[in-house]
C-alpha cells in the first residue's frame, strides 16, 4: 500500500488545483482542491493504467444512462462505495459537536418523507394490502436517557417499505400515498403502539451499475430488513436510530390484527448525546 | 487542511473495504480499496455536507446522460480534473520504466487513429477544405538524441484538429476519413516536410457538466491549439511528443501551398530514455 507518488512529476496535481480561477469561492475551492489530490494520490497509488481508467470512464457514464427523475443510479452507486452512509456519519458527528438540529431531508435518506400524517395510536400504517406481508404490533416506550422517565407527547415518525421491497412513491401502481408512514404521539405513560409489516428484506437495483459493481465486488445487493423510525419531542430531546440493531419479532397471541410484536423502547437524549441508530431487523 | 478523520468512527472506511467478497480478483482489491479509501479521506477532510453531496451525486448522473457514442462527457470531466493527464504520465513514467513501448490507442487519445494513411514527403494531410484555415509548411529533421545523427526512414505520425476544431471522426459532415491525418517517412536525411493547418485553438463542449465544471472551477473551456506527433523508427527509437512546448510558426514566402512555415526537429531516444512531449503551438 505504499503511495508511489514520488516517482512521478511532484508539481502535476498542484498545477492542476491552481488552474482554478480567482472567482472561485472559499467553499468549492476547498472542496476541489482536496478531490483533485485524493483522485491524483489514488491513480497513483495504484499505478492506474489507461485500460483501467477508460473502464471506469464508461462505468460513470453508465451511472447517468440508466437514471431517471424516479431512479438515481448515483446515489445507490455512492451507497455501495459507502458515501452516503459517511457524509451521514460527518453530518451527525458535527451536529453533536454543534447542538444543531441534526436533520434534513437528505440525512434522512431518499425514503423519508415530511409528509407523513400523525395516526391514533393503536392504528396501523398498513394502508393497502400487501400480499405475504404479516402483519406486526410495534410498542414501546419513549424515555428520557438521562431521567429514565417516560415521555409523554414523543413523536414517533416510522416509515418501512412493502413486503415487494418498495416504498409508496415508488409503487403508485400498489400503493396510496403515505401507505406504511405515520407519525404517534406517545401517550400519558410515553407509550407507543401501532401495526405495521414484519419488514422484508429487498435486492438494490441489479440492472445497472450499481449491480455490476456488486458482482465486481463480490457483494449481495440485499439490503437487510429494516424499519426506519425517527423519535422526538421538541424542542429538547431528539433521537434518529440508525444503525445494525437487530431485534425479535415474537409470536402474538389473541389480536386479530397481527401474529407477530416487537416490544421496542426508544431512549431520547438531550440534544449534543443524542444516539445514532436506525431499527433495523435482520430476519 | 488538517485531516479530521480522526473525529469520526476509525473503522467505517475499512468496514466498507472488507464487505468485499472472496471472488474478487487481487487487482479490483486493490483499486477499489485505494478508491474507496481516498472518496472516504475527502469526504472527512473537507467534512462534505448532505447537500454539498447530494449536488455531486446529481453532477454524476448529469454526465452519461448528456454522453452518447460520439460524446464522452465522462472523459472530459476526467481531462478537466487533471486524471486523464496524469494516466497518461503514470502510463509513460511506467513504461520508461520497464522499457515497455508506450503505446496504447487509450494513451494516444480520443482522436489518434490507427488508419491514417502514409503520404509523400511535400504532401498535404489537408484533404478537405477548411475555412480560415491557414496553410502551413512544417518540416524538420529526426535526429537520434544520442548519436545526434538524422534517422532515414523514421515515420511521423500527424493528426490536428480542422479550423471549427474538430477532428475528422467528430465531423462527418465536413471532413472525409483521414482528412488532417497521415504518416511520413523521414527522407535519407532524415528529414520530413508536409503541408497541414496552422492549428486552431477550440472549446471544449459547454452546453454539459464539463462546461458547469469550467465556470463552478473559473477556468476557461478552451484548449491551446496544436498538433498532435508521434515519431518512432521501429525497433529500437521511440518518441511522443506531448507536452507544452510552445513553437512560432514564421510567414513563408515563394510556396504557392502556404503562408507559414513550421521548422521542428524531433529527437528520437531510445526506449527507456523517451522524452514526453506533445507539439503544442501557443498562438
Amino acid at each position: 500500500m505504499a503511495t508511489s507518488s514520488s516517482k512521478f512529476d511532484p508539481d502535476f496535481t498542484q498545477n492542476v488545483i491552481n488552474a482554478m480561477g480567482p472567482k472561485v469561492d472559499d467553499r468549492t475551492r476547498e472542496i476541489f482542491s482536496a478531490l483533485i489530490r485524493h483522485l491524483h494520490d489514488f491513480a497513483r497509488e495504484v499505478e492506474l493504467t489507461s485500460d483501467e481508467w477508460m473502464t471506469g470512464v464508461h462505468f460513470v457514464n453508465s451511472i447517468g444512462q440508466i437514471s431517471t427523475p424516479q431512479r438515481n443510479e448515483g446515489q445507490r452507486i455512492s451507497d455501495v462505495l459507502g458515501l452516503e452512509s459517511l457524509v451521514d456519519e460527518i453530518a451527525h458527528k458535527l451536529a453533536m459537536d454543534t447542538e444543531e438540529a441534526p436533520t434534513s431531508s437528505s440525512i434522512l435518506g431518499p425514503f423519508w418523507s415530511p409528509n407523513a400524517p400523525f395516526r391514533e395510536l393503536d392504528g396501523s400504517i398498513i394502508q393497502d394490502p400487501a400480499p405475504n406481508g404479516q402483519p406486526a404490533l410495534m410498542h414501546g416506550k419513549v424515555l428520557d436517557v438521562v431521567t429514565k422517565k417516560p415521555i409523554a407527547g414523543a413523536i414517533v415518525d416510522i416509515w418501512q417499505a412493502s413486503s415487494n421491497g418498495k416504498y409508496d412513491f415508488q409503487d403508485t401502481e400498489n400503493q396510496t400515498d403515505n401507505n406504511l408512514r405515520g407519525k404517534f404521539r406517545t401517550d400519558e405513560n410515553g407509550e407507543y403502539h401501532f401495526y405495521c409489516l414484519h419488514p422484508t428484506a429487498y435486492s438494490l437495483p441489479t440492472d445497472g451499475p450499481a449491480g455490476a459493481l456488486f458482482t465486481l465486488l463480490d457483494r449481495h445487493p440485499m439490503r437487510p430488513a429494516h424499519i426506519h423510525l425517527m423519535a422526538n419531542h421538541p424542542p429538547q430531546l431528539q433521537a434518529r436510530l440508525k444503525d445494525d440493531l437487530v431485534v425479535d419479532f415474537t409470536p402474538l397471541e389473541g389480536d386479530k390484527n397481527a401474529q407477530l410484536e416487537l416490544k421496542y423502547d426508544i431512549r431520547l437524549a438531550p440534544k449534543g448525546v443524542a444516539p445514532n441508530k436506525e431499527l433495523q431487523a435482520n430476519l
